[in-house]
């Protein structure tokens, strides 16, 4: 079993903040983070999936194919987007970077596992001090 | 002379588009920057400044006087801001890097002065791959 | 369950040297780390914590809070200072990066757990090309 | 049980190409990794072992000792070499970054353990965008 | 005067050693940078243009321009490449970084120039520990 | 004119304090700089020769040789060392990374041009947010 990475990056904006909360409420919960007019971010994706090495090819899977599912079914949806009026999936749920990685991780495993390998985890770094990992369950 | 450069972080949403021009121009112009949405970035700041160096101290000035004039000058104003709606010094300007690292440049410049030394260089990054410098003229 | 990981640096002074060695056989295993005049580090810390997301927020835990514990329990202790004369945590110990790291986990653990979620990993880097990471046993 | 992690780099050439397929197959699976000329990498290693920590030393194992086999098993073959022509151990296999990986763990892992501790995992990072790591079976 | 620079990356073979002295005098000047059947690198170009910030735009040239040159007029021919063996601007010129940036700058600077803006500078960076940059004379 | 780059690290203890000063007034000017029993950092050296490229080799100058003369007049002096008690050169001065980068200015000036060519810059980063650089006037 060998594990390979992909690195991408796509620059977004969100917020943080309920409708249903109070200013106040929503400052004292996420801080800056609820600036109502958005702020944004150049988030770092990697995702890890694992597999046999091929002995025809050496590789567990073409890391370019990898790519191309991170291209289609992420990075055209996130980058230069709102995450929170701007991607489908995202749609009513929390752009924290926590659900951001879960649902990450939902669009991707079965095209992943199309490629003959499966899904290891997804970590995003929302800030250089700020990261989170998911490894499905 | 000695030149000493602080390094700052910022994260703001912002969008390239001209509301005289039209949405296909914006997109040919603007590129995936013309999002109507906003999107947003971890934005890298360095002030260099330089000076000759105070026998008293060894420093040119200390940089923790420098880093008390971005917070105050520059990064309260910035970040977790959207640059295009919530930032008094960029009102009516284009959020391109080049104009905001002229417009930081006319911002700090007195205040650096202030500090016995003169500004050299303002340099922002925008992405990884984009980078932006100003020297004054 | 996610993880979410907080990058902290430090700055400190320190030496490995045993006084009940000689010197030679302190240069001899320590090497250029038992200069008796000090060294020192820029030293990296991650802390990663793990928990379900809490659906109220979309955070396994406010990095604020965690951000606010490392403060409070590390780096005020070690930062800009010397880890074998100044960290009361540290007396007794070799400053060495593995003892350290599990030091670190021993004063973490609790006020971790106290914000609701767990504690999974302290990893320090020393060096560009040395890092250790310890999990708790 | 504490993990400590070494980085190391090496600058290699290599390409990914089957004397029994076609130009164009090879083209076809292999990409611009498949220029008859040739290419290269900076590559960078990170190797981790893991053990108790020593209550002589404070160390898992010294690390110089660790860099020190790095340097005679793996750096010494591989740094400003080519992979597929001038390194023993990679002989008649294809020079993917996980056949590299899994090739570099049986050269290192008596050595290691030889130091008292043992071998965690071996890390390699092809381009920024592509890492690949193998933790033994 | 405002100054942008774009950043890409390649990965290229190549070998330091004239044909004309012993393979003892090679290795005495270029030491492993002649091993005979090439190593490699992860070179990293930064292209540094200036001009007048645009009115109409916010922007001294569009940076996805310069990106374009770049493609076309370096990284097409460099990437996956022999530098030595697979590029026309570099036959009978020894690959070393200086002559790359020279011949790098010899390329664009027309190319650039008719975006409307000006070269500054040619930086490249072969290993982490070097960098050349080359500013047109 | 080619202008090349050699980066180097060093680690080492310092504090910024001066004898003839109240603790109070120490700590108002340096700050937690001048915690009485030191603090240290990992430094990052970059030293930048210019000249022409030699027609024999394609070098400026062999960066081997540039790398030679900073391990013997700096690194070996001060790495892993206490920059206010077990430097020559600094013997008497301040420890700020101004006052260090003038020093190894004229530390290596001379045999910097004993090579052929000529110092353009010292450049050192203490931590990752401030760094200071010196071109010798």
């Amino acid at each position: 079993m060998v594990y390979i990475t992909r690195k991408e990056t796509f620059s977004a904006a969100h917020k943080l903040s309920r409708q249903d909360w109070s200013d106040q409420k929503n400052q004292e919960v996420f801080g800056k983070c609820s600036n109502p007019n958005w702020h944004g971010h150049n988030y770092v994706l990697w995702v890890t999936v694992k597999g046999e090495v091929n002995p025809e090819t050496g590789f567990v899977t073409n890391l370019s194919d990898v790519s191309q599912v991170l291209k289609s079914y992420i990075l055209d949806k996130l980058d230069h987007k709102n995450l929170d009026m701007d991607v489908d999936f995202m749609k009513g749920r929390y752009s924290s970077t926590e659900v951001l990685a879960v649902e990450i991780w939902k669009q991707i495993e079965k095209p992943i596992m199309a490629l003959g390998c499966s899904l290891h985890s997804v970590k995003i770094q929302e800030t250089e001090k700020n990261t989170v990992e998911y490894f499905g369950s």
